[in-house]
């Protein structure tokens, strides 16, 4: 089984102007999408971050609902929440996944809500590849106005858009509905 | 094209301990509910509540994104949320759906996260029967812990749990999650 990862990542993201800029945590970003991975099977849950405090923050959701009175109230969180791992660049993510190969010794994959970067992989090549890696399988999902464009440059693999089956003229889904619905694709 | 409609409700609904009750709306559900249904071309999303106080909440919440300074900020989320309809109960869906005919004129299919009730429907026969019905389809998600019995017993169609590939021993997406895979899987 290849090993699988989903990274959040808050910068670097652009915002509407196409501007690199760091984004705030959001609460049920946390929730949802450690739920979705501890559903499908996906063992780490990476939120980057480069500013201390929203890291702290983070920590804090976490605590509360693995160890602290959250667990108590809602136990099934606690599995959920235990996946996320808060660190404060991509470079750390690699370092976790594949220790000293860094970047190298890990498969980046990046998703996007338009088609504006080339040579898009669709779904169904995306999960013969990803059952196929020798190495992690890192799958990342920006907030704010999507991953910037480096970063985009960067992926060994960029999933194309999800897209609807009829045009419906509309592509703005939340990245908590995204990574639900990019997880059931690759492994539901 | 099947007219079809989400309904989001919060009554009747159940608790931890399977009693029925109201939840509060969580303002989230609302956009990215909104968003997946504008996303996958579906025209009406119902949110049900008992409680005018929440009501109204909710209609504040469409108007800061349809007609107020939300729409400045973020256009698009106004083709979304323009897609919330607020109502009090399941009858006010049937009847906004079907007129006189009510909930005899309404295909009422309805979500679980259990596989409880009896007899249920695979996404893949679903699909068939979503795009072959004549009434309007109207596809339910409970807040809280799930759909009321009397709801659910409803029903004409009970989907199935979403099923992750491999059997992870856990399935407690988020509804915001849930609803986008629902979509992904009739629709996509």
């Amino acid at each position: 089984m290849t090993r699988i990862a989903l990274a959040l990542v808050h910068h670097p993201v652009l915002d509407r102007a196409g501007s690199a800029v760091t984004t705030a945590i959001t609460n049920l970003d946390l929730h949802d999408i450690a739920r979705s991975a501890r559903t499908y099977g996906v063992p780490d849950f990476f939120v980057v971050h480069p500013i201390a405090a929203q890291r702290l923050l983070a920590e804090r959701i976490r605590e509360h609902w693995v160890t602290g009175s959250g667990k108590q109230r809602i136990p099934d969180r606690a599995e959920a929440l235990a996946l996320l791992r808060v660190v404060s660049a991509m470079d750390d993510v690699y370092t976790a996944l594949a220790g000293d190969a860094g970047r190298g010794g890990v498969e980046l994959w990046t998703t996007a809500a338009s088609s504006r970067s080339g040579s898009l992989t669709a779904y169904h090549d995306a999960r013969e590849r990803l059952a196929a890696s020798a190495r992690p399988v890192l799958i990342t999902f920006g907030t704010g106005w999507g991953l910037a464009r480096d970063l985009v440059d960067d992926a060994d693999v960029r999933l194309a858009p999800i897209c609807a089956g009829a045009d419906t003229g509309y592509n703005h889904l939340s990245v908590r509905a995204a990574c639900a619905i990019t997880l059931d694709r690759l492994l539901g």
